[in-house]
């Protein structure tokens, strides 16, 4: 049996359970209920027991139902909040979820949140914000390549917008992302521009699309720029650590300078410099990403790629309230530049 | 004319308008004002029309009345969410939030988020989360001395819980704190423990309670040890370059160890140290408060004292939840320890 595509209730046969079906089952009339729902004091204890336990049995949800019916709107916007990674430089989401906030409560709406668990994508938040709380619609972020996310709820006619790119050419649904190749891309700009040569990529293992968006903007600038690219580009996950260890080699190569994917990756070029006695102000120029509060204070002060996240926030909240409006519109994506935040760790090179 | 105790909509004259006010307004049935809100297709659409236009005339909140007789919760709990200052390096409340959100869902509850304007505590986002959303009870954070929100919320009658003291004899209401004096008391303990007699303290400016209860836990513990502390304390606001300028006397007179009151003012001591060529792993410790996520990529890793976010999100939810239980209970507060993580910047002292 198919699937119910317009509500987001648990489906049950044939499509949600409506008010008249549990009525009929308790054996009152549909205004009996409506009163029991919402103005219980109106009838007897008996009655009022009967109706409850059918409404419960039946898994009816009379707002979810009354939404349905496009009577009313919650004006909530669920959005599942993921742990802060520790040994991460870079807990930018508190930014992003102060200007969905503010995004929101201009336009009239409250953002609702569940604890989303750590690790993977997971339905069971949204679907008991969508059963106890009829929202409206969800933001999603930390979006994947085959996100189950995304198709569960446009499969339900729940709107929905994904802070994050679904990566796929299948992908469904709207869409905000910041445009990590063309951020890399001018931080080699800026480094061409101040005559850097020998520019080197560090960034995570290959298949994270983030990564390799990053990763993809620096190969193309030095593309353009005629400059080698072989021999200049190291991995490591994204710890300090491992990325001191990776960027040792890039060095004995003769960087003069390397893009980072994160300031976690820069800040292993930090170290991996010092352990030699050189400096990111001096000797080597070093670009991270994400202008984490760490790069402000980190001595040189990090040159660094700061993510438009209010722009994010407010693009969200402004495509999925035109998607409610108009369910069946064409998706619209949104990609937003990156800015390059100059601080001391990009030196011209060595005359 | 008193305001109503019990009702947290905005009070009408006498107290909150009730159905039947509306019904007798709009000349119909108690039942016909129900069919209005939760069955409106039974209805004619004059007549539909013209309670509709009752109800917003007279400022008529359903579900709001309806908990207020206690027949529903929303299972929702309000949260100012505020912008993270620029230039600290203490992003914190993302870890908060995600445990109060934790521990709301495990109890049924949900976190509903406003976005609280910078700067002083505002009421307006709490006003429309009750009237709008009807929240059962709200976390409050950032609280302060002479803090409005309590007072209003206790006047009418709705849950609420601190993460933060009040600091004033006339409190009401529950909350959970860190205690930021036994924080700084252990971080004087450990450097004693290690040979450190001159140990300074480099705070807030006085009034700060947050900040006045680190530098009290500071003062105790040198004079449970004997220690003098004239010539030992300094002020700077919450900027790195400030706590520079401020450390250096502290550095001049001879400090072999600082506590700061928080991270960003021990970046400070980082750089005073630095610009004498000394360093926080071999000739002065260092200990910072907060363990933002930029004390562990400092060079050296910054010691500091860890705030028990997760335990306070907890907690923080437990008390409301007894609160709502119990609305006459007397007032329960929690605080709750800071653990001293430990890193490289607190050597022992030259021998």
């Amino acid at each position: 049996m198919p699937r119910s595509t317009t509500s987001s209730s648990p489906p049950a046969k044939g499509g949600p359970v409506t008010l008249a079906m549990v009525a009929r089952r308790a054996g009152v009339s549909p205004q009996t209920v409506s009163n029991a729902l919402n103005a219980p004091d109106l009838l007897r204890p008996e009655t009022l027991e009967r109706v409850r336990r059918t409404i419960d049995e039946m898994g009816y949800r009379p707002s979810r139902a009354a939404q349905t019916l496009r009577t009313r709107s919650s004006k909530l916007i669920g959005y599942g909040i993921r742990p802060t990674p520790a040994g991460t430089t870079s807990p930018v989401m508190d930014r992003f979820l102060h200007a969905l906030s503010q995004a929101a409560d201009a336009a009239g709406y409250r953002v609702l949140l569940f604890a989303s668990p750590p690790g993977g994508a997971s339905l069971k938040g949204h679907e008991e914000l969508l059963d106890q709380h009829d929202v409206d619609g969800f933001v999603l972020s930390d979006t994947e390549r085959n996100d189950p996310r995304q198709t569960w709820l446009a499969k339900r006619g729940v709107p929905f917008v994904g802070f994050g790119r679904m990566w796929s050419k299948r992908q469904v649904g709207d869409w905000v992302d910041v445009d990590g190749a063309s951020g890399t891309d001018a931080a080699v700009e800026h480094l061409t521009a101040l005559g850097h040569r020998r520019i080197a990529f560090l960034g995570w293992p290959r298949g994270s699309e983030v990564g390799d968006d990053r990763a993809e903007g620096w190969q193309r600038a030095m593309r353009r720029h005629e400059l080698p690219t072989r021999g200049r580009r190291a991995q490591s996950i994204d710890a300090v650590d491992a990325a001191r260890a990776a960027a040792t080699p890039l060095l004995d190569a003769g960087a003069t300078a390397v893009v980072a994917a994160s300031d976690t990756l820069a800040l292993g070029c930090y170290h991996a410099l010092r352990e030699r006695g050189a400096a990111p102000d001096r000797d080597v120029a070093v670009v991270g990403f994400d202008d984490s509060p760490t790069a402000a204070f980190l001595a040189p002060g990090l040159t660094t790629l700061a993510q438009p996240l209010e722009a994010v926030g407010r693009e969200c909240v402004r495509l999925l309230l035109a998607r409610m409006a108009n369910p069946t519109a064409p998706p619209e994506r949104v990609l937003l530049e990156p800015s390059l935040v100059l601080r001391d760790s990009t030196p011209a090179p060595d005359a």
